[in-house]
């Protein structure tokens, strides 16, 4: 019996820089490395919590004014380091351009993220003393494997800078190198659905690949997502051509308004990880019903909890429910697939990046078998830190400040000053 | 370190009768005795999980089906519980009168508060295995004391039956009676709100009972719940002129339409227990403004995640939660507080029938202080079954089978045949 459960004596925070290939998207190109935050909860009862979330500036401040509230909180007491996280701090001066990615970045956003790799990283120091997989911490497991998507890129063979390391993907810059880049998918990892990020290159082209992708694997559940970089005009005709082709359109167009407008005209489903991004952006856009499917993400919503918490927001309103991925590692993806294995509802394919990253901070990798990750019964979040590898990755963090900030604009630019612009979208 | 949780290897049903003063509503009157149930989790670690629910027939014919289907389900697997429970079985016909008071009574339903002891007791198993407090496998309590109202009632001073037991409270049939108990309620248990039960008496008669606790208490939370008792007109001549006067009005008519329109004409905050009872109510209700705080219970929701799952809903929503109670024991009191003491919205005193049941299947009765119960930090629910008092109460359930159904409609005609109708609740 465990009547007292271990308490936070210490945090530690490592930001890293892991590599990652010139995948494009609307507002440009994935910069050779990327900022993550390792998060490490260290208790009195010796284990060590792990968590993960996104690693600019804006987050690191964050992290560092919220580790020092936490020394003392016993880790069982998720819904208080909650609330120690939702709660004021001086306004956070947080642009990082890739936040367009997600809607607009808020104060409010930047605290969720943050919040959801302590949160994590608590109920993996509980599971861990325990002895229960952070699963049973949530209600139990549905289901054995948690399934996700193929998430396919248009991308350069290499970065347009110097001394960075080459990726074996190639590049894939029309349908024919989509569809290739899909087989790979297929072969390494058995995915049996694939999500196209869009917003790349004209509407007709990425419509070409769709339809290149629906000739090459017929029956497969396909997805589109421009982030939003459609007009209204564009993302009717798209809609247009796509229904029955795709599971759901993600994001054509930035506005509640513009996405019921789309879903009202054509019935095809829409997803967002764009217009609903936060409790507050619920009501609004389920009012108007310009979305279908909600695109749940711990980092966004404040943790695994929280993701619950949208999964029976949903549940009420009879939406969908599917999985967002940004760049991540091992722990997000432990994370992911544990909450992801009590949800009911959640019958989509979840998206995730981590097949793109070659680079990791756990010992052993997870890996993709039939397109899904097995649900672990080992306590916590069932992976193990390695301590070589974070110190690597945080010694790059410190030997690279210009790539502390992600920003896919600016990496556009420098490779292409002021070649593309939204108007190049356009039908 | 626990990897391989307790497994339910036999389920103990037990129902028995509960004595229970004779308390008046809009139905009619509460028999003597009142049926509840309640269910042991037993498991192959020895630990055994308690649970209640209601305990009339169509209960029992649930709890019995789903017992057969939990044997070799591991405590942890709250999720998989919970789908069981939901799954489909025959059609319940299931029409007690008293369910007229939670809204229509549905097989849905039934199914629910069924399910609702048995994820109770799961997770008590789960909290005395792991040496952890339900709350801990809720996220942990963000309080350490649930208050809770005075819950007032109009009453008879005894049974209209021969050989039941007398109560020590007396009649309360106008303002004076009503303020007397509630100024016993505030000796025995420091109560600081005050709930009347309404939709007996005349609109006028009540009101006037509410002016005079405002009178008598100055400052404390007043509501008033005639369970949908009232016409659209009557509704809206109280809402006239009680609003400031109450904290909330509770279920003034019957409709989304007509609480809709009760809100809108005179800005009253609404509470319900009748047209939000299940998910599939609450998009209907919301998206009319029908309701500004939804009264949870466990029973009827399935259970304490399903509670949680409400709180989110309701967070997303912008709408107050409080806490309904019908009668009911400790198991189900604690199992009240362990989940009230995880939600951080509920900020309202929750309902309780508690303080009228003399009776009880635990060692030891939870205490009201200063209006409130402790959240206890001991292992599960934090109750223990004292099994000679249950026998007893269940021996009483097996002499008296006209009791084994709650019928307030019945009680009420054998007292007073014809006397009552709806109509003369009107203003
Ligand atoms: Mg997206
Ligand atoms: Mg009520």
């Amino acid at each position: 019996m465990n009547t007292d459960l271990p308490v936070i004596t210490d945090v530690r925070l490592t930001p890293i820089l892991i590599s990652d290939p010139p995948l494009l998207n609307l507002s440009g190109v994935h910069q050779p490395y990327t900022p993550r935050l390792i998060v490490e909860l260290i208790t009195d009862a010796g284990i060590v919590g792990l968590g993960e979330t996104y690693g600019d500036r804006a987050y690191l401040a964050r992290a560092s004014e919220l580790s020092r509230q936490l020394v003392g909180v016993p880790v069982g007491a998720i819904n208080t380091i909650l609330g120690l996280g939702r709660s004021a701090s001086a306004l956070i001066d947080a642009t990082p351009a890739a936040s367009g990615l997600r809607g607009a970045l808020t104060t409010d956003k930047v605290r969720l993220s943050v919040i959801s790799a302590f949160e994590v990283a608590a109920l993996d120091a509980l599971g861990r003393h325990l002895g229960v997989p952070v699963h049973t911490l949530l209600g139990g497991k549905v289901r054995d494997r948690v399934e996700y998507s193929a998430y396919l890129f248009y991308k350069w063979a290499e970065h347009p800078v110097d001394d960075v390391p080459a990726d074996p993907w190639g590049a894939a810059l029309d349908p024919d190198g989509i569809v290739e880049q899909a087989r790979k998918f297929l072969v390494q990892g058995g995915f049996r659905s694939f999500k196209l990020k869009g917003g790349v290159f004209a509407p007709q082209e990425e419509i070409a690949a769709i339809n290149a992708l629906a000739g090459a694997f017929p029956g497969a559940p396909l997805r589109l997502d421009p982030n939003g970089g459609w007009s209204l005009k564009t993302a009717l005709r798209v809609a247009e051509e796509l229904t029955g082709v795709v599971e759901y359109l993600e994001d054509p167009t930035t506005t509640v308004e513009d996405m019921a407008e789309v879903h009202r005209h054509s019935g095809i489903p829409l997803a967002t990880n764009m217009i609903v991004t936060s409790l507050d952006e619920v009501k609004p856009a389920f009012d108007r019903d310009a979305v279908q499917i909600v695109l749940s993400d711990h980092h966004f919503w404040g943790g695994l909890h929280a993701t619950r918490d949208l999964a029976a927001v949903c549940r009420a309103y009879g939406k969908g429910l599917s999985m967002h991925s940004n760049t991540h590692l091992g722990i997000s993806l432990a994370a992911m697939t544990q909450v992801a294995a009590t949800i009911p509802e959640l019958r989509y394919a979840c998206d995730t990046h981590y097949p793109w990253q070659s680079e990791d901070v756990i010992t052993e990798r997870l890996t993709f078998t039939a397109g899904a990750v097995d649900v672990p019964d080992t306590p916590g979040l069932g992976v193990e830190l390695n301590p070589d590898a974070l110190a690597r990755l945080h010694e790059r963090w410190n030997s690279m400040p210009d790539m502390r900030e992600r920003d896919d604009v600016a990496a556009m630019r420098r490779a292409h000053p002021g070649q593309r612009t939204a108007t190049s979208l356009e039908y």
